[in-house]
């Protein structure tokens, strides 16, 4: 009986939306694998991911997995259990499989838990991550904005609902980019008309899609419920 | 008299070193443009720009440009003003030129500055920044290692002789990127293993090209020198 071979998995991150901002590793991979696992948030919603990449995987086998946009991790872990078996069945066959993933792979991506639930199942010899153009570097590059230079921080972090915990980090840092922005946009707002910060920074939204939006005028947002698949890039003003 | 087309200017992020790191709309953006100005540490010296891109550009007009590894900032600023105003000189007879930046063009890259000679020189609409994969991205794919998640916070900050300065820092994020490394790297160790932080760090070296070199192992690296074009990723230990 011959030896069935494994194949191989791949995390590939897509970048932010323009399905140019593909890396060519992610392209020949896209074109080489046999299967495509995408995620998406509703059975009724079409998947961003597929999307984006649909005119270059024309014709490959896709399979949709929904993971849906709740908070309940042990729930959720189900829906990435689920998917992790359905990829080790097509390995196991001796197909490669990849999997689609906004933005870089292991940046602020769905795509960790997925990759925590194969790592028990599979040898890791057989997980391939490609890295992806993140979100703000993108936003970055639309204003030609440094993120950093020299010896300059820079500060990464998601906003919750406690606002002042921003504080001390734009305090201490050169660069912040504050992700998951979404309902708190005002009060962020507020926080940065307030320590001065306002005027130097920069808000981009959808970046990469067709509706994308940036703005250096972060004051004239107020107001406006734009935080959803933002983030906004804060630069201390020179000295 | 005819009016003359002024042309547009590209500064593109090519990756870590991995050819195919490359995006679909650099490589797009290379075989379009009329000319290609890449940087290089010294006169003897080979562009390691220009090594990465040299399969997909042959035939194209090379401007090499020396970009000296110095401090002092007037002297450099010089330098600088000299490739701005050749890049200027291209474009105001009509042709496309790119610059050549290696990782992202905006995360400690030399782009920058020339970025801020070029916007005195140039209508802003005609310089195009195109991103490209960070050298801490690629260093993470290569081991599967997630960045940030859920609520994480991320940092990315370059190395000062003080390493001390790290501490808090350490203390506050749950992922921080240690760039420019270099002769540091002991110190650093020493600093991680303290702070109980060295087992669940990875150091990655020369990432993308084909000396390539990442371990889980940090203390081994002792006394080692490796400290050049490394990157650590430093994360917390599971709860």
């Amino acid at each position: 009986m011959p030896t069935r071979t494994s194949g191989n998995f791949y995390g590939i991150g897509i970048g932010p939306g323009d399905p140019e901002l593909l890396t060519l590793k992610a392209l020949r991979i896209l074109k080489e694998v046999d299967v495509i696992f995408v995620p998406k948030a509703g059975i009724k919603e079409e998947s961003m991911a597929l999307e984006i990449v649909q005119p270059i995987i024309n014709g490959k086998k896709i399979v949709e997995k929904v993971f849906p946009m709740i908070k309940d991790t042990e729930k959720l872990q189900e829906f990435w259990l689920d998917a992790a078996r359905a990829i080790k069945k097509e390995l196991s066959e001796g197909r490669d499989v990849a999997f689609l993933t906004i933005g870089d792979s292991l940046t602020y991506s769905t795509y960790v838990y997925l990759l925590q639930c194969l790592r028990d199942m599979i040898p890791e010899e057989k997980i391939h991550t490609i890295p992806g153009i993140t979100s703000f570097n993108a936003a970055a590059s639309l204003v030609n904005l440094p993120l950093a230079q020299r010896d300059e921080r820079l500060a990464v972090i998601p906003v919750s609902d406690n606002v002042e915990e921003l504080r001390p980090i734009l305090e201490g840092f050169d660069t912040v980019v504050l992700m998951k922005v979404a309902k708190r946009l005002d009060k962020v707002i507020e926080l940065l008309e307030e320590m001065g910060l306002a005027e130097t920074s920069v808000f981009a939204s959808h970046v990469g899609l067709e509706d994308a939006y940036v703005t250096r005028n972060i004051s004239a947002l107020k107001g406006s419920g734009r935080g959803y698949m933002s983030v906004i890039i804060v630069k201390r003003p020179p000295k």
